[in-house]
């Protein structure tokens, strides 16, 4: 099935404890691409970018199975880009420096062939630029997921909410899943969020994990201990992507498939992690996606 | 099997957003019984309590067969006494009182027929008194689990050092885990604090549930959603009850029964914050138990 995603193309700079990185290539778009990919292809991106962009980067993506028909490319302009440093513990960051360039003035327009997709994947961006998308599909697609975060909750919470009555999952971490619904027991949270509109609600926890609601049944995905986490960038978008991914690829919109979905994007987004940018995902291949998703049935394993 | 529990039985003052109580029945020990009572019979207590102590309470304890025996009463003394105030969170807490009365002078003597048990939880007190307790046992013990704080931590690390030596199983919470090994990552801080002594870790991560170690092998245990928490209080040592009762009965300290044991460890932990102070465990009974280690195992299960 085909897989249609909506995000940033972006440069950033990053500052973590591990070591500090400038230009590189990254954006959510970018990242829920290259983990898509791995599962279904080709990945339909919709983004803008500047003439700046590195064009050998774009290619590699185009190789790995992207679409990049509906990527705008402004020959005088300048992609987005984003900076920011990473407390010592990993868990805080502060944004450093954000410079929306290009996106400032993104009106997304689907190629044709597009407006079909079956999956879609509304990576975080204005929830106005979300609805542009949503409104231009022909069909109503299998599955629309989006992502936000508390920014657009802060400034756009209107929109945030008419968007969110016409998607089908909503994925934002524990803190966004509060703030949006002004709860703090995230059983309440999720059933006020499920009577905003989207009939599944996926809370990422970092390190502690992921939960699925879908109607009344929980599901409790683990996260993998890692060793060190260099960078943390990007880490919720791959794990959109490796989801949506494997939704798209298996057609299967299930408890059960959801659950397994999961457990590929978390394991997708326990490799992100693991060094700056996409470095780690670029030498990705099955056997160590399969050999980690083991690690994940293992983790979790026990018998009554 | 035989289990030994040493710990406090004490009074508490809590306030939380939901209510407050006074002078209720509390501490490590009460907790840890109302739990294991529920696995094996006898517990054997070993505490210190001043005149003042609830009787009808205590005689509670001993209907459900808890043996006092080793409980020592100072007629003219006064019982521990704690009073803490949690946050509108009710993941941060503040203490407003402490007195230890009773507990200042306690130099714990097991009762002869104590002192061969099988199965021995060392609920959180000075690392001399839990050390005490390891040296009056007349054979080594098939398990020991040992409860801390960050408190001993700061005022006692080279007694606690001493005594984590000569445990089996540590049972501490995620941000103790990392002051006591000096890790950020869990992974690392649990290679590290088997090196001091203990051969199984344990992790308690609240409402992220907890993590086993054990030689090579990990098991992520998840936390059940409850709708309301309406007192914190005595779960992590509720947990630690119901993880060594089920221990002692089942007789069985391989890694898969370890996983188990946390899981029903979780199961008691969730009922008694439902309520204050020991309230909900009253009434508990078996079938109540069996449901909720069934929404455990419905939680995560996931199949490839």
């Amino acid at each position: 099935m085909s897989l249609l995603s909506i995000g940033t193309i972006a440069y950033d700079d990053v500052f973590t404890p591990y070591g500090e990185v400038r230009m590189i290539e990254a954006g959510s778009c970018t990242y829920i691409a290259m983990a898509a990919t791995h599962f279904v292809q080709p990945v339909q991106l919709v983004s803008i970018i500047g003439g700046d962009y590195n064009q050998d980067f774009l290619d590699g993506l185009k190789e790995r199975g992207a679409d990049l028909e509906g990527v705008e490319v402004v020959p005088d302009g300048k992609s987005f880009f984003w900076a920011g440093r990473y407390h010592d513990d990993m868990m805080g960051r502060d944004t450093l420096d954000t410079q929306l360039n290009v996106l400032a003035d993104f009106n997304p327009k689907l190629p044709a062939n597009y407006r079909n997709a079956d999956y879609v994947m509304l990576g975080n961006l204005s929830p106005q630029v979300q609805m542009q998308v949503i409104d231009q599909m022909e069909r109503k697609p299998k599955l629309i997921a989006l992502d936000t975060m508390n920014f657009w909750m802060d400034i756009a919470m209107e929109e945030l909410k008419a968007v969110l009555k016409r998607i089908d999952v909503l994925v934002i971490n524990d803190e966004e899943a509060r703030q949006l619904s002004g709860e703090l027991s995230l059983l309440k949270a999720a059933a006020k969020i499920v009577d905003m509109g989207p009939r599944i609600l996926i809370i990422k926890k970092g390190e502690h994990g992921a939960l699925l609601f879908d109607g009344d049944k929980i599901f409790s995905a683990p996260a993998l201990l890692l060793p060190t986490v260099v960078d943390p960038t990007g880490a919720g978008d791959t794990f959109a992507g490796g989801l949506m991914g494997y939704l798209a690829a298996t057609d299967d919109t299930s408890f059960d498939n959801l659950k397994r979905a999961i457990i590929y994007g978390s394991a997708m987004a326990s490799f992100v992690v693991e060094d700056f940018g996409t470095r780690r995902m670029q030498g990705l291949d099955k056997a160590q996606i399969d050999a980690r998703i083991q690690q994940f049935v293992e983790l979790i394993e026990v018998k009554f």
